[in-house]
């Protein structure tokens, strides 16, 4: 017995407003037997970097097939262009405008096609919302199993957004930042376990976390934190974060994205 | 191979607390083969006419026979009744409250009962809380094919709000309001694109769109706007709305709902 | 036809990251039949106490076997165990931190796990998210049917917290306190009508509801208020409210959880 064909959805859209509902209504119509599943639509409005973040984090968890659609685009209505990029198994429907870049940094095998074929999209489209009016329905006729070939023509000149990259120094000292906070208020870098064993892989190495020139001390989980301090650990995406045990770290010590953030080997 | 029949739920329960899973499980229990698609929970606190939008933006993006279950209800426990609105072939279930005025204006049949069927609601009711004890019950049961007549009388004195209906003077003048601010802070205003074109479906002419004695220029798109000035265009649901590209229009421009907006033909 | 395995989630982890999207992502993995049900992700950050009250309201409105996922989990990564109950034909997956603690005093049937066969949960496990690395995996494998002695063994040292309990004094007074407030800014108290009945059962009993010193009166429903004055009523889950019709009763009076209540027989 095949199980439904997974879409999910990853958006800006807010929880206010019935954009989100609408897009899922346009899904079912073109296929009753998708089973949609919500990411998150609490992107900050417009922020296409912490979308390409979400999706980083998220899409290896769910089953090979499944059809991402991700629909942060500030560009829509002007020449911006749809796409679908297939990599690893998963595929990808949303804007050209760089909010798959981690993807592509990411995954081996890529594919990335500009989505032309009009006879996929609703009939009457608006200058406004291409999630109903492209993305929704191209992600419903994919997972109806239309070939990916018939969406369009293979491009090799997609958008990609300069990431943030952790620079490493002297041997023993990286310059990372903080790219994300969640919503505890956790301070999570661009520093990434990999990055960490350039350095040494010497489990008995001792690391230095450093921020606004103190000392954010290394732990291994949330509640071995004693006292209200900020602390660190490597997180279950591992990447280093920094935290408040039980309190909200950005707003106790007033850390915005783009905080650098400094590991010493020592 | 028959689909999943379809319950969408609109309401103002948010997002903190179980009433919205409190509802999906009393459908589930009922008839587990339903497939529940959120619409919003984002309606603001006991706010009728923004759900009667919210509904009317996207029952029309679902199959037809889906079930749409729409609760924002000041009134609950009193004498208020519970519906059945049977339209254009989706059915909308709710408090007799007005909460589907926009669909009774807009649909070309329209059949409204009153639920009266104790029968298909829960064996306790409380006066609280009738999207769990009336409102999700009779949705699941309609959703298992009972007949629309065993839930009760068809009725003609269903209560209508009366909306806010744009004015055309001097052949050349719509004066309209804002009626939704979406979560970008876009202003979306009641003037449908179906009375601009009878001042003229001129594709030439030339529109002036004034708030607050300020010109807000028509544009196509958001990204067409190069400064933070407040523009307007024709959005995907064919309203006139004002906006401020990347940023909130509500917010920047201290524009709040039932703010008046005109529309000039020059 | 068997209908999908139902598996609800009750999170603190909000709506603006994507850790809801990859619980389910490892759910579907594991298990694509299975239908994943929301109750809230709005739990206060952190607030064991709260969830223990969000599943309590909900876990009964869903059918038999049912199998819910509870993680509000500020102790993740220490040695607290993660835990199964099965409880009047219900599953609940979580940590043991007292987050049952209301399932434990309510049910008529009680066997709790301590879960501790790693062949259930992901290969990697994190010290900070076992949300997606324990929790949802198990409940995914609960869903494919696999026996409930496979997990672990029984135990009877469950983490347990004192729940505040309302006290009755003189025959005639219930001393309690507000324990919940919901969107709407109601004021849910711990006093059950059970407690109530054991006062009086009385039909015509008169009672008095008191909050800082002054009378809320006790009336049926919302809308019987007719001015922004404080009543109370008993509430769908018959616990006894606080509120303000058509208004905030926790913002207008300044009313937080902790506020003492008291019924007076009279």
């Amino acid at each position: 017995m095949e199980h439904r064909p997974i879409i999910t959805l990853t958006t800006d859209f807010g929880y206010k407003d019935p954009f989100v509902g609408i897009m899922k209504g346009v899904i079912l119509k073109i296929n009753p037997f998708a089973d949609i599943v919500d990411i998150t639509h609490g992107i900050s409005s417009q922020n296409v970097l912490e979308a390409a973040f979400a999706i980083e984090m998220s899409f290896a968890s769910f089953p090979s097939k499944t059809i991402h659609v991700v629909v942060v685009d500030p560009g829509v209505g002007s020449i911006r262009r749809p796409i679908l990029a297939v990599a690893d198994h998963h595929y990808f429907v949303g804007p050209d405008n760089g909010i798959f870049s981690r993807i592509y940094n990411l995954t081996e095998t890529l594919n990335v096609i500009h989505i032309t074929s009009e006879h996929y999209f609703m009939p009457q489209r608006s200058f406004t919302f291409h999630g109903r009016d492209i993305f929704a329905p191209v992600a419903a006729w994919l997972s109806k199993g239309i070939n990916v070939s018939h969406l369009g023509d293979p491009i090799t000149d997609y958008v990609t957004i300069p990431l943030s990259v952790p620079i490493t120094s002297k041997d023993n000292i990286i310059d990372g930042e903080v790219i994300y906070i969640d919503r505890f208020g956790n301070l999570i870098t661009n520093i990434h376990t990999r990055k960490i064993d350039e350095l040494s892989s010497d489990p008995d190495r001792r690391l230095k976390v450093m921020i606004k020139d103190k000392e954010a001390p290394l732990l291994n989980y949330y509640s071995q934190a004693k006292d209200k301090g900020l602390y660190s650990l490597i997180n279950s995406f591992n990447y280093l974060e920094l935290f408040v045990h039980r309190s909200n770290a950005s707003l106790d010590f007033g850390i915005e994205v783009g905080k650098k953030v400094k590991v010493v080997l020592i």
